[in-house]
C-alpha cells in the first residue's frame, strides 16, 4: 500500500480510511479492549463518519466479549482476554452485534499493571475482518499507559486500512 | 454536590467517579452516541479502570440503538435519535446490555452537519441511569465538532458524579 505509518498521523489515516470506505460503500465496526474506545472517538472526529462507522463495543469486562461479542468462555479460559483466539472472535463478533461490513479489535494490556513475562505491557492483539476472513496481529509498543492506547488506536486504523488493499 | 464543571478538568471529574466507584463496589457503562466512544476512552485512560469499568456500546447508527441497546423503532420515529426517549432508553439498554450497576448515555449533534432550527449543532441529550431510576437532561453545546464532544463527554462524567449524590 506504500503507507508508511511512522510519518502518517492518525488522523490522517483516519481520512484515508474514511476515503476508502465511502468509495466502496462499506461499513466499519470497532470491538475495542485495551484501546477503551479511543479507535472509535477518533473515526468518530471526522465530519460525516456516521455514513460508514455504525457503531462499536467497548468490551473491558470478559463478559462484555462473551455476551456482546460472543466471544467462548473456554478461549477465555484457554487462552487468556490477550490472545489471537479472542481478538479475532472479538471481530467477528463486531461485524455480527454490529451488522457493519468490516470491523476492527484489540485486545492488549495498557498497563502500568497487568502485565506479565509472556505478555509483558504493551503487548496488544489485533484483529481485523470482514466476517469470514479475518487477519491478527500481534504488536509489542513501548511507552506509558496513553501512549500505548494511542500507538493502538493508530496500528488498529493501519490494520483495517491495510485490510482493503 | 459543590463541583465546579467549568473550573474541573475532565481528567480531574474521571479521578473522583473512580473513586466514587471504587468506594460503593459499583459498576458502570457507557452508551455513546454523539461522543463516539470518548467517554469510555476518558474512562478508561485512568490505570485501574477495569474495576470499575465493564464496557460500553458506541451507537452510531440507529440499528445499533435498537438492536444492541433495545431502543424502540416506534421512539426513534416518534421523537428521533437526539431525544429524551432514545437516550433514556439507551442509558437503561446500556445496563442491561453490559450488566453494570450505572450507565451514562448521549445522543446529540456533534456538527458541523445534521443541525435543524429545532436541534442545532451542539445539541446534545444526555442520561444517567441505575437501571431502574433515570434521569435526563438536554444540553446546548458551541464549539467546533472536537469541542462539541470534548464538552459533551466532560458534562456526561459530570451527570454520573451528580447521580452518586
Amino acid at each position: 500500500m506504500g503507507i508508511n505509518i511512522d510519518n502518517t498521523s492518525t488522523k490522517k489515516l483516519v481520512e484515508m480510511l474514511a476515503k476508502k470506505l465511502l468509495e466502496s460503500g462499506k461499513t466499519v465496526a470497532t470491538a475495542e479492549s485495551c484501546t477503551g474506545g479511543n479507535i472509535a472517538h477518533n473515526i468518530t472526529l471526522l465530519a460525516g463518519s456516521s455514513q460508514y462507522f455504525l457503531g462499536g463495543i467497548v468490551s473491558y469486562a470478559n463478559e462484555v466479549k462473551m455476551n456482546v461479542l460472543g466471544v467462548k468462555k473456554e478461549d477465555l479460559e484457554k487462552y487468556g482476554a490477550v490472545s489471537q483466539a479472542v481478538v479475532e472472535s472479538m471481530a467477528t463478533g463486531a461485524c455480527k452485534a454490529i451488522g457493519s461490513d468490516f470491523s476492527v479489535a484489540t485486545s492488549g494490556i495498557a498497563g502500568p499493571g497487568g502485565g506479565s513475562a509472556e505478555k509483558p505491557v504493551g503487548t496488544v492483539w489485533m484483529a481485523v475482518s470482514n466476517g469470514k476472513n479475518t487477519v491478527s496481529k500481534k504488536w509489542n509498543f513501548d511507552g506509558n499507559r496513553e501512549e500505548i492506547i494511542e500507538k493502538a488506536t493508530k496500528s488498529a486504523i493501519f490494520m483495517l486500512l491495510e485490510f482493503f488493499c
